[in-house]
Order: structure tokens, then sequence, then C-alpha cells
């Protein structure tokens, strides 16, 4: 890994975060994928692995960790295998600007989340930004009303706590989008629910533009290949 | 099925419902398709078939089930015995938040509709989404005025009753558009009149976004795919 | 045909109408598109057939009739053949509710077109839809106010009598678009010209939303391939 | 050419222009290019042969003639020889209604251009439409407010006069686009000054839309072929 | 070279630049894409080449350099290698009109920047544009307004000093956005954390419009074919 550390760019603080959404488009090497999977995993990277529904990918990856070279590496074995990756996000971990009042043990859980949560196992994951309209910009907005309208955001989705895990990363200047949201749920109903009722928080009804949504089931690498590739 | 029961996620109340618009892009195995229309059925979803007319589709297959991972398997299937899923929709049925003066047989026959209806072939669905631009925004609505345009929406639909039935499904968090509406009428006239007719209604007129319409013939599997891969 | 007729879901009034463009992408089998049209016009159809210049497609069908199955064998057929087809419309004749005053016999001619007309062999389709924004909303006008646009746009278009053909067919619920436009012309400069100057009658120029346009000439289908495909 | 003269529609007054972008994505056969653009040229056609910079196309041909089927027989002879066409435009010289103080000659001149300008070998190619929404819409114009803003445009361009041809043909009807824009300029820098500058124009501020842009370099089919496909 | 020198269109005053971003779809001729570079930079241009994350390409090329025919020579030459390129930019690198009070290194700087800096080897592209919306005009703001916003977001860039190098070319009239802005950082966090600050600054707030994302890790052409295509 000599070149790699030549060439290195770490990241310095929190975690960069790739998400891979693929299609099996002819025959997949799953031992390639499976040990694609495991070199990522051994370079330090957390590997989330979901069967998707619909005809936007078959199964999705996500990958957090301090390497993007490692990241680049998974991404190239995975199409190497005969996967194709058909979209992606590419983004970081963050303590958001509104979140002064985190404990330390929190902003360390914002930088540096464990995923996946085991007993979540829906997924769903949609990229988002916020709206610079004459009437609806959110970058002419002062600090304050941002936090406000930020602070009653974070209320309504702490009615989900248990039932839905929220990962938000950042991807201004990343990607085409500004931030990532990944969700892990019980089941898809709650995951409807949840970007049901925050549609109408004051903050999303007004300065929300959402992207394509992903959704699927979280399991082990193992069962997703099964499913979808054969064993 | 073991595995499936690990990593299960079976939805608790109403169905998951997934949309498959799929071409015939090169020789198809009809065994394999029928087989797994077969298993999905014997694994508890609801299957509709139809012939889908134009470039967007060839045909269409609609599942309604428990088991998203159930799903999912069908998908593969038909994947994997030749059709390319070109589009796909991923909702649940609902009883929704205007349907507060429904009785008990009503809401249940909402979250656990009986498809096909026999006599209904005509098939049309497209996804649709409540508007949140300045001037028009659905979501900074109080409820009083969203339950009020939802009525007036109901009323012009019944003037169909008999014609059409209408199954909405709820999307938001799941799938690009917040709900999917497949209709199924007696003839293409019929879908148009009403589809028309309701563009007038206040609701539509100011705050509904349409997506893609997918337009077709239900008829059992084996007739859909007599007419588009023979026998 | 007795599966057809089975499942059959004939329109009772009126035309349906489907626009299929196609690439010829590899070999073409002459033979099994001549056959298909042979059989389309046997089932009661009547088939326009046309070359279209630029990328989007390379040659265009118009089938009109009364079988949609029929309309969808005729797809199946010529794609089997070779063509893909790469744009559609699926749309339905229609007298139009601004026409209350048309005599019996010209709301025969809208319901029931004879095309192509021998003379007119340039040839364009484009969709479009009326628009639903704050200020510009077509929906939110009274019948009255509809209906003077209307008739504006109807003079403005009568100023092409005999240069140009219309046929305007209906498609809200059944495509993206809620009308589609075909035109036949003497030239290609006819019809630039009744279009360019439509687009200042004041319907148009604030309500109109126009889809892409496909631009060829009308042809036999023998000439139309002898040109594409080779004899 | 017996049956292209039965089905003929020749362009009565100017002529009909179609650009042809496209790729090189695998073998192609030069000599049924060249071969195409000798008879393109015996029949009439001018035709302009440039290579393009960058993912939308290899190269584009610019053909004016008399007869669309002539220009369709080319672009079959071209996909036939292995050119994927990726992008196109299909439209007409014109003497614009704004034109009425022009000399004969250069009614004439726009009516019949003689193309390439030898000198002006660097190549660019929009298509734009005017606005027409609700603060910005040009259709709602008088005759006398756009007529000034045209002449204002023209101004502005006459300061590139020598440095660079600006052809305008008219797509109303024909194509996605109102207009079509080929400029020919000395190099790439003076294509991007002229339109630059014309950005502040008080048409362009207001009313202009802009689709895609194609740059590069116009050069003798002989030499594109070369630099492109291998001598 | 001769014909190249007879068709030649140099650029007369600073650098043409062609980014290109590509995909290996197939096997890939390693030796073809580095004899390729190796003519680009004898023929006077400066390469550099990045490794990309995600979906829409794995690798970039920016060239900067006199002559465009030499750039298309590149990119014809890493096509017929069989990397699949997917998308790019054309620019040209200039003094912009604010740049009134610089240096004359520093506008020699901006004219021909030289690239990539050893240590930022973090990279991202955007394209971006000025709106011409009604109450979001840039076009139709006096120079003055124009200059003092440009002002404040230089300031605002200026922050970033030492860990950022921006470099912003222009493609008015040469792509489909005005402008493209090609970043070397660290590390991918400041990227991130320079783009999410000037955002805030009124000009972009108001008057920006952002295209596609690219991002990855500048390295030697042979590190990143050694991490893409294997050695």
């Amino acid at each position: 890994m000599e070149q790699a550390g030549e060439q290195g760019i770490l990241t310095p603080k929190g975690l960069t975060v790739l998400h891979l959404f693929a299609k099996v488009d002819g025959p997949v090497d799953r031992s390639i994928v499976e040990q694609a999977a495991k070199e990522a995993v051994a370079e330090g990277n957390q590997l989330v692995s979901a069967a998707i529904l619909g005809h936007k990918a078959d199964l999705a990856f996500m990958l957090l960790g301090k390497d993007p070279w490692s990241q680049r590496r998974f991404q190239s074995r995975i199409q190497c295998a005969g996967l194709a990756v058909s979209e992606s996000f590419v983004s970081m971990t963050e303590v958001s600007e509104y979140a002064g009042g985190l404990s330390k043990a929190m902003r360390q859980a914002r930088l540096y989340p464990e995923l996946p949560p085991g007993e979540l196992r829906a997924f769903c994951f949609y990229p988002m930004s916020k709206r610079r309209n004459p009437e609806q910009n959110w970058y002419a907005l002062s600090y304050e009303d941002r936090e406000q309208l930020m602070r009653q955001h974070g209320k309504s989705g702490r009615a989900f706590a248990g039932k839905i895990l929220q990962v938000v990363t950042a991807s201004t200047g990343l990607d085409d989008w500004e931030w990532g949201v990944t969700l892990f749920g019980r089941d898809l109903g709650d995951l409807k629910d949840c970007v049901y009722t925050m549609r109408f928080d004051e903050g999303s009804t007004h300065y929300a533009e959402f992207g394509p949504f992903y959704t699927g089931m979280v399991a082990d690498l193992d069962h997703v290949l099964n499913e979808l590739v054969g064993s």
C-alpha cells in the first residue's frame, strides 16, 4: 500500500462516506465482491450492504472510512467483478453548525457513527439541498432563523427515536446535492411515516429540495448476494 | 425461506407495493417468469400483470404483499429470465389522514385491496407529488384546507364509480414521488376522461405535480407473454 | 384472435392512437415489418409511416384503430424485426369540449380522421400540455375564458387551411403530456410558419408547454424502408 | 432518384438545414462516409464538417440544401458506416421578421449562405428559444419592442464583424428549440468573447434560453476523419 | 503535424482547457493511454490526472494548452485505448473583467496557471452559471454591483489560501455552463468547507447555479491507472 501512502489524502476529522448503488447487468464474480469487502474492512472502513427494490439499483454499499483511495479501490474491485455502479454519493460525516449544544459523546457519534444498527434493517437513502429561490432562499436567512428551523426539524425527528436512525452526511462541494440522508428503520412503514411527517416541518416545507430515493433492506453481504446473484 | 425470516422486515400494517415496468430486450425465458410469478403468489403476494403501450415498457407487474424480500426475489428472477426492469415504484397501501370518516370495511379495503378487478382491464399508473412552491405550497396549508381539497377531489372521482377503480399508494420516503396512482378502467377512454376531469379539481389545479404515465391492458400473465414474447 | 377477444378492451368512441418512433440500431428484417403493417391494417388500423430527420428516431409509425391489443401486437412485431422503439405517444381522437358548434360531419372527422392526407407529406409531431403555474394556470380559468382562447387559436390555425392538416389527440391520463399534435404539410416551411405563427396566440403564449418535436417526411412504408434500411 | 422525386417535398424558399453530431463508437468505414459526403454534395447540398471537443460528440456535419430526403439519405449512410448520431438539429434558413430593412443581397445571403467561411475555422453550435414566463414573455411583447431588442442585439453582434460569422436558422415546429445558432470564428476565444458580450444584451438577459453548446474546429472531411478515425 | 498546422486555430491569449471524465467500461490498453499523455505533453499541454469517486466517472484528465487539435487528438487516443468519455468541459483561462486591480504577475498566473499544485491532491470540478431569472438576474445588474459581489466572493475565498487552489475557467459560448471551477485541496474536507462557506456569499446565494460535481484524488497517471485498471 506504499503508493497509496505516498499519494494519500487521509480525512483528518470525521469520515469520508461513499454510497455506491449497483446493478447486476451480467455475470458477477461473487468471490471478487466478497474479497473486496474484506479488504475494505481490513483497510479500516465500515461497510453496510443492502438489497434495493426497483429499477434504480439491485444493491447498495455504504462505505465509511478515513482513506478515499481505499474506497476508490473497493469501487474498482466490484466493477471488475461485474457490478455496474449506476448511482453514487460522495459525502463526509460532520457536526453541523447548528449542533452547538451537543455533548462530546453525541458529537463523537455524529463524526464516527457505528453502522449498520443491528436491529434496524429497513434502508433508504436520498440526497437533498436547501433552496436558493427568490422567496425560499435558505442561504439568505440569518443564522438564528436557520438554527430555529433546524431545531424544530430535530424535534420532529426525535418522535421517531428508537424506530429510525438518521445519518446525515455533508456533500457541498463533493456531490450534486448538499447533504445525503441515510435512514435505517424497523420496516418500510417507519421510513415512510418519518419522512412524511418531517415534510410538514417549516424548514422542509419551504426550503428542502429532494433527489432520488433508494429503498431496500440491510443484510449481510452474503445474504444480499444470495438473493440477487444466486449462491 | 429461513434466511428471509432471519433477515426479514415484514410490513406490520397494510401492504408493500412494488410496481415493475420491464422491457423485452433480448431472449426471455418464459418458464422462469412463470415460475417467479407462481412463487411470488405462493409467498403471499397478489400479482397484477399488464401489457404496456409505447417505448417506456413492454409489460408491467404490480406486486402487493407483506414481505419486501419476497418482492425483491421476484424482481431478481424476472431479471434473470431476461426482462430488463426499466422503471419501478416502491410504495405502501395506506388509510390517508383525510379518511377519518371511513367505515372499518372501507379502511380495510384501502389497506388490503383485492386486485386485479376482473372486469376493469384498461390500466394506467402514474406517480405524483404535492407542490411546495411559494404560491402553491400544499404542505403550508392547514389540515382543514387540505382536508377540504381532498374531499372535493374524492367527490369528483366518485363520478367514475364502477367505471374506474383507483388505488392510491403512499411513497414519501420510499420513492421519488409522494404517491403512486394505479387506475383500472373499462377502456382507455374512461381512464382519460377520469384524469382529465380531475385535473380541474382545485387541489390538482394548484398543487399536483405528475410524473410519467404508463398505459396498457391488464391480462393473465400467459396472455401478456403470448403477445410480447411469443408462445 | 380468440384470446384478444376474451381480454379485449375495444375503444367505444373515436380511435386509440399509438405513435411509435423507432431507430435502426442493427439488422432489420424488412419482411417482418411489412407483415406487421399488413396485419395491423387487416385488423382495422390506419397506419401512417414516415422517415424522421435527426438523432431522435429514424422512422415513425402512427396507428389509429379500435383495439389497443392489436396496436400492441404491431409494436411487438416491429421490435422483433429489429427496430428499437425510442419514443412513443399514447392518445385518443376526441371532439374537444370547446367544439360545441361543430357540424356532425366535422365532429365525425375529428373522431375518425382519414390519414395520411395524400398530398401533404411533410410531417411533424409534438406533445403539449397546458400550464398550471401561479400566474399561468389554464385549469384555473373559467370555461368561457378557455373557450375564447381556443377560438382565437383555431382562427389563427385556419389561415393555414389547405397547407396544413392538424390532428390533435388527447392523452391526459394516458401519456406524460396532455395532447399530441400531428401536423401534415406541403413542405417543412409550412410546418414552421404555422407553429411559429400560432406561438403568438394568447393561449400558446401564456399557457402552452411543448415537448420534443419529431420532423420528417410521410411516404409508403416501402419507400421509407428503402431509404433507411436498404432494399 | 425517381422515388425521391415522387415522394419529394422540396423546400420552396431558402434551405433546409440538418446538423448531425456523431460519435465514433466502434469501427467506422471511412469510404462509406466519404461516399455519402460526395453524394450529398452531388445532390445539391452544402456540407460543413468539424471535429468536436468533449463527450457530446466526436464530429459534426451541417448540411444545407433543398431536399430533406437527400439529407435523410446522408444520415442513413453515415449511420450505416458506423457513426452513431448522438444529437441533431432540424431547421431552415430564413429572413427574420425583424430584417425588413435589409438589402436584397443581404436577404439572399441569409436564405442562401455559402459555408464554411474559409478563414473562420473555430466552430460552435447551440439552440435557443425565447422565454414565455410570466415576467419574461417574449411572445407577449409588441412587435415594436421585439424589433428594438433585436436591433440592439444585432448592433452588439456587429462589433464582431470579420471575426465571427453567425448563421441563425429557424426551427419552431421542426425541433425542440426555436432557433439554431452556428458560429464560425477565428479561434475559440472569439466565440467565447462574442457570446459572453451578447449575454448582456437586454433581449438575451431577459428572454433567451440556451440549449447545449457543441464546440470544435472546422476542417475538410479528410482531415476530420484522420484525427478521429485514423487514416 | 503538418495538417494540424494547416488547419490550426491556436489560442492567441491564455490557454484552452479540456476536462475529460472517463469510465473504464471494458479492457483498457494502458500503453496507448500513457503514450497519448506523453504526446499531449510533448505538444505543449499541461496534463492533470485524477481518480474520481462514484458512478459519474472513474478518472479525469484536465488538459491546458494552446492547440485544440492537439487536445482533440488526446481525446481520440484515450477513446481508442478503451476509455469511454462520459462527461467533459470545454473552457479557457481568462483574466476576468472584475480583476482590473491585479498585478501583472497575478494576471499572468490566471492566464497560465501551473498545474497540478504538488501538495494539494484532493480534487473537485463543477461548472456554474449566473442566473437570469426575474428577481435574480446577474446580467441585469450594473457592472458596479457585479464587481462588488465578486470582490466579496474573492474575500470569502481568500480565507482558504494555502489550503485550496481555485482555477476558474470561462466557457460562455463553448460549453453548457458559463464557468468551470477546478479546486485542488489538502483533503476532501477542505473542499467541502470552502464551497459550503462560499455558498453564503451574496453573489452565490442569489445568482449562482451549479452543475454536477466530480470529486477525487490527483495522482500521477501511473498511480491512477494502477488503482483503476490494474498494472
